[in-house]
């Protein structure tokens, strides 16, 4: 099984249309990013073959750690390293039955009882948010907070990943909290040099303490 | 791999709202129908799964094919007998990879052309329409009528289904057209019995001749 890396980039396109999907996990990758995840929301399952493809090409040429968000079958025609599974998707325990025990399974929680239950369920790894306030989603729950983060993390026996509104200005408090890592998209997609916003996130939750 | 039948009741819910899929599929298969196709829009794959998974056991209780369209990961997860494509749908030849030798890969088409191509693939039966109009799904295809149908038909090397505007007035004359089996939705579906509406098509495309 590849790597969980700790700076998550998601390629969602909801506040920029100035990249690609591949043209932002190149950018991601080059400002450091060790996974990629391919989140499109698109109707046609051939577009999201045709750019999944794409930003795998990109990150098995890095040798960057690529995850598909929700369709399980699109991630395994080609061939990613796992998937991201939202609370109204595929379950995990169907996602693993499918991709067998090498792939990655990692499902969105929101509170310890989640996290539990999504280990118990197979998964290897969690994104837990929304943490702060964010552009690129309908907020459909309130905000956890470090205090919930903290917690969270405290029972964890896999990685949390961190996401929602996650910026320079906090990452390395989550991080501080307990997370195992960040995932972002505004935070990257929508800076000016989404390469040095990237640096930056990893110093922040690596070496800035 | 489980036999492809020559009747294939939809249980799309386009035309009526009488009957969950389930219920669809259990008087289609009382009438005769030996292929169920599950067909839904719904957007959310766990609605997917539930009905997905109500259709298979009727069908299984039935020894009748069971058959998922368009979503592979749902026909996997479910453990369908094979899935249906629409040509926007998952590629058949990715389908084929994904499911394995033994699962039905069937996939539309429209003409010759077309259809050397779903067998090129690996296609095991493809659904041949518009052949009539239909009240069930926006016309984005003019219909083919029964010269091509024959022509398609006589060219195939893998079972044709004809698909489109079938009912009891004409399933005998596309049968003798040379396709294999039928599908349909609104014959069935819309019928003020549908089982005995499945009866009736089952003895056209049989012994009514």
């Amino acid at each position: 099984m590849k790597a969980i890396g700790r700076l998550h980039v998601i390629t969602d396109m909801v506040l920029q249309r100035r990249f690609t999907h591949r043209e932002l996990a190149t950018l991601a990758i080059r400002g450091g990013a060790d996974t990629i995840q391919y989140r499109s929301k698109s109707e046609s399952v051939r577009t999201l073959l045709e750019e999944a493809a794409g930003v795998r090409d990109v990150c098995r040429e890095h040798g960057v750690t690529f995850i598909v968000n929700d369709r399980v079958d699109v991630a395994m025609a080609v061939e990613a390293d796992g998937v991201h599974l939202g609370r109204s998707d595929l379950p995990i325990e169907t996602a693993r039955r499918l991709l067998g025990p090498d792939r990655i399974v990692g499902g969105t929680v929101r509170n310890v009882e989640h996290l539990q239950e999504a280990e118990r369920l197979g998964a290897d790894y969690v994104g837990l948010g929304p943490v702060f306030r964010t552009g690129s989603k309908r907020v459909d729950h309130e905000e956890l907070g470090l205090d919930l983060v903290r917690e969270v993390c405290s029972r964890a026996r896999i990685p949390v990943i961190a996401i929602a509104g996650i910026t320079i200005s906090n990452a390395a408090a989550v991080v501080a909290a307990g997370a195992y890592g960040i995932a972002v998209i505004g935070a990257v997609a929508a800076a000016d040099n989404p390469d040095d916003a990237a640096a930056d996130l990893l110093r922040c939750i690596g070496g800035c303490e």
